[in-house]
């Protein structure tokens, strides 16, 4: 499966390309007047093969939340149990992402690639989540101590069926597709198998087809992980060369002490596991996360599919460079939604050649700055579609 | 009405901000993860007096349209009739402000307060203009050489009457407020006198009063006026005391000649006129334009009312410096949509204290910078009505 979607990435349209810029030439606006959207549109007509290419519309966000066995070494000031708690505030709609998705008439996904604790059943949860026999009645399967070859099947459909609503923007919904109840501790060991890995970026390949087949087009990327910058970091040193210390931030806040000992930590993954770039499902498995290993499967399959996909801050583009290492054309169809704080997320953006489109110091995560992004998107994509030509409105050229 | 608008203009409210900056710390994200989306919805609790703000639904762009005597000076490559014909283009929707406006659902006003030429009246046109008998029928008042005593009266309603669409995001509308058909030459004389430019600033105030009084709860700026840089760039000039090779910029895209001679335009008039900066009618009045007068009426008229007023590009941040300057609290009202690549914006914003939501190299006008940055505007604000909280979501703090 991942072999199959890495051989459909094709570089881009430069017919579309071309048709694009000449295009903008004749709307009614000076030349260039658009700054980054003109270039931003004919990138993304070169990725659908069209010019004009497809509004993209609707926009689905996909949310990766996996836990971190790093988390024991003291990366992170909040409690693991978070993860799965903002699992329920995602399922109730009570998040921030939530709010943004809301405005953008965007759906959200919630996939369990990873999460170590019992999901919420409780009055926070979606209807459609309590009702999921694989969240809510499997105690045996939320025990940490579970036999790690007993993977639950990465293809298995989303247990609600719910097709028709996969896109409803009022109804946020679940997906368990667990590979392990977090990763192990990368200072100990790999974080993950290179199967656990593999399943987890064909999890994400199977979500971006998902979405697609039911209509998206465009996907974001959201991430929930308490701990899981202190990976991402290493998965940025490790595919750019950047050093620790430049690669690591200080995620959702912590002070000094914590920040130099993250730093140390990263340091020592990566003398440790010596992971190689061009290996880039071992370097997921020695110093990822499920979810950024899911989401460089997003990444590919909607590149795959020729979609665009909106990344969001630091988690998504260290899941990026893994994409782009598994098939450098995949780096056509993402677009930098935004430079998050996280100094680690400017080192991955400028190694993939990126400008983000919004700056403005966020560091949530869950897909939060690329739904803020995502009208700059599509406003690009629509001057293409409805602007009048100066012929065709009657205005004088220069 | 000037001076009774400025006299209701007041600082922000201290008690409101403090309970939005406790409000953000009982939300279910990281304490500041949402970088200057937190402080501004700080600014706008400041600004409305309360915490959570209204959301700022429905959105209004108000496209001030005016020429410029300076442009016989050669400064701008497009001809002067293009200010008029794209008032035609705005008004069938084909620009790209309109392309904007229907993605943001906000409401397109154009108001003619000094245009040259004589508004289209062809097949490009919206029903409603070619129906308004001052822009179709009054040639007499269309003729530059019409005695200068003869002002339009800036509080004539709306001539179609359609108080009950003012803010239809469907149906772009004209109000004619001409002032007189463009500026005067800014090299050789006073741009306008000082009844003029304050005729202009009412003309703002009152269509910010009618667009709030229709509901509007943001309103964005938006601006047309071939050679209209050039007047902007004096402004910046003489409000923030800037170098006019700092303050001038390449407009709408001229060669090196030509930008070296716009420089010593705008260089020229600020010794000719040397215009006090305390002065903000005599400074507007001397070097410059119908549409940064009515616009700085506009801001003046939102801050009045307590309604933030999102900022586009260089064109507009020049009309704040001078609503700043009639009153230095209206800054609490005004949101810096983008920051425009001429570089007299950054100055501008510099001056005024204003941090900038988008960044894109957008040099266009019209309000199209504002448009894009809106979404981040109504998220920051809407985080504040619909997110949950800790304790109401069950997730644990750190």
């Amino acid at each position: 499966m991942l072999e199959t979607t890495i051989a459909a990435i094709r570089p881009a349209d430069e017919g579309a390309m071309a048709a694009a810029r000449e295009l903008h030439g004749r709307l009614t606006k000076p030349a260039g007047s658009l700054g980054l959207l003109e270039e931003l549109s004919v990138r993304l007509a070169g990725l659908a093969g069209a010019c004009p290419p497809p509004l993209p519309e609707p926009a689905a966000v996909a949310i990766f939340a996996g836990d971190h066995g790093v988390h024991a070494q003291g990366v992170s000031p909040w409690p693991q149990e978070v993860t799965g708690q903002m699992i329920g505030n995602f399922l109730a709609g009570g998040a921030v992402v939530n709010a943004f998705a809301r405005q953008a008439g965007a759906s959200v996904t919630v996939v369990d690639v990873g999460v170590a604790t019992p999901l919420p059943t409780g009055p926070v949860a979606d209807p459609a989540a309590a009702s999921d026999p694989a969240a809510a009645s499997d105690p045996a399967g939320l025990d940490p101590a579970a036999p790690e070859s007993a993977l639950p099947d990465p293809t298995r459909p989303d247990p609600a069926g719910r097709d028709a609503t996969v896109l409803d923007p009022a109804v946020p919904r679940l997906v368990v597709a667990s590979v392990r109840r977090g990763t192990r501790d990368l200072t100990v060991t790999a974080a993950l198998t290179r199967d656990e890995a593999l399943a987890a970026v064909q999890t994400g390949i199977r979500i971006a087809d998902e979405l697609i087949d039911a209509g998206a087009g465009i996907l974001l990327t959201g991430d929930m992980g308490i701990g899981n910058t202190t990976p991402a970091a290493a998965l940025i040193a490790a595919f750019t060369g950047a050093d620790p210390l430049d690669a690591t931030g200080r995620g959702t806040g912590i002070d000094d002490p914590t920040y130099a000992h993250k730093v140390a930590v990263v340091r020592a993954a990566l003398v440790r596991h010596a992971p190689d770039p061009t290996d880039p499902l071992g370097v997921l498995a020695a110093v990822g996360g499920l979810e950024h290993a899911a989401l460089a499967g997003l990444i590919l399959g909607a590149a795959a599919r020729r979609t665009p996909v909106l990344l969001d801050g630091v988690i998504a583009v260290s899941a990026a460079l893994a994409a782009a290492a598994f098939a450098p054309a995949a780096v056509g169809a993402m677009v930098a939604g935004h430079r998050s704080a996280e100094p680690g997320a400017t080192v991955a953006l400028r190694h993939l050649g990126l400008d983000p489109l919004i700056d403005l110091g966020l560091r949530l995560g869950e897909g939060t700055g690329a739904l803020l992004a995502l009208p700059v998107v599509t406003g690009a994509v629509r001057v293409l579609h409805e602007v009048a030509t100066f012929d065709s409105a009657g205005v004088a050229e220069k």
